[in-house]
């Protein structure tokens, strides 16, 4: 659009800053940029609103790092929940997975991210310190690794349970298996051999 | 998100605004969202920005009724271009569409939209009364149906040239055929029969 020779200034400016979202293309964009324009004004001043609003006044926790509009997260905050528990995952999305399953009702931290030399980002990038030193001190007996099933996700997990081990808490990893309603046909033959090797009594 | 127990307000409301975009689902606005809070504050001001901005200084054209930000648009306004000819599109981005072929060098006419009994869009919910004023003492000639190859899109473009015959200006509507690139495979019978009936000497 930029190149376009009859270009509409403010059109197009929106149009880049949708492109510039993850998993948007031009198209996309240019689709979602006409919907906006097509919106009654009070709705894209709330859109406009919401980002701003988002940025002001979203930070992290400073327990788990979970983002929050508050000083300690709600979750770190409810006392009703299992401080002797930690689940360490990734990305603040992976709590609002853990968090649907209701089954969880102990407490996180958010790592956001994972160690990863490629892209030059060593375990000090990541929240790891902060876990270190929140497990010091405190009740917490075991350390959940919920980190992603890839590379880097088992590299951050076997970094950290190293870190961990020492300190006499228990380190355990989601169990690896074949997902609930997959199709044992599209199951690669990774995920196949784990399933295999934690096969249980029934 | 909305029901979720440890809710954090601003981000949900991000969330919902993005959900409301079109084709963007609850995973999606999610992924956007925490995209959004990640980026510097500048940048997020930016994007807000663009929104307010865009709904600002975006309208439509007087003549062709095309997005603008001035009160007559550039195509409109470029005295190079012809004015005996005119283009009949359902949307703004069908005049991005036929900019890029550098191909036609007329003038365009935007409906913002079809005639769709179904969904409660008669002709005078679309600009088709000004495409009449306009072409009336004008010196327009033709004028080339150009809405989508849809059931109200071949209705629209039906009921407009009975409205400009009688006014003695041709009217002709886009080739119907197989696309450029396609695979014969994979072209439907409508299509195909269209390609047909539409064959030229070689």
């Amino acid at each position: 659009m930029s190149t376009f020779k009859y270009n509409v200034v403010p059109l197009s400016n929106l149009i880049e800053q949708f492109e510039k979202l993850p998993g948007i293309g031009t198209k996309t964009a240019q689709r979602l940029a006409y919907y906006v324009l097509n919106i009654p004004e009070e709705e894209a001043k709330m859109f406009a609103d919401s980002i701003v609003e988002a940025h002001k006044s979203i930070r992290y926790c400073k327990y788990c790092w979970n983002i929050t509009d508050q000083e300690i997260c709600s979750i770190c905050k409810d006392s009703s929940r299992d401080k002797s528990m930690i689940c360490v995952v990734e990305d603040p999305r992976d709590v609002v997975a853990f968090e649907r399953t209701h089954e969880f009702n102990a407490l996180y931290h958010v790592l956001h991210g994972v160690i990863s030399p490629l892209n030059g980002i060593g375990p000090d990038q990541i929240y790891i310190k902060q876990l270190l030193e929140r497990i010091k001190n405190s009740e917490v007996k075991e350390v959940i690794m919920a980190t992603n099933p890839t590379v880097e996700g088992e590299a951050t997990s076997m970094y950290i349970s190293k870190l961990l081990k020492p300190l006499g808490i228990r380190v355990t990893r989601l169990a690896y298996g074949i997902p609930v309603g997959g199709d044992l046909e599209y199951a690669d033959e990774v995920t196949l051999t784990r399933a295999l090797e934690g096969r249980n009594e029934i």
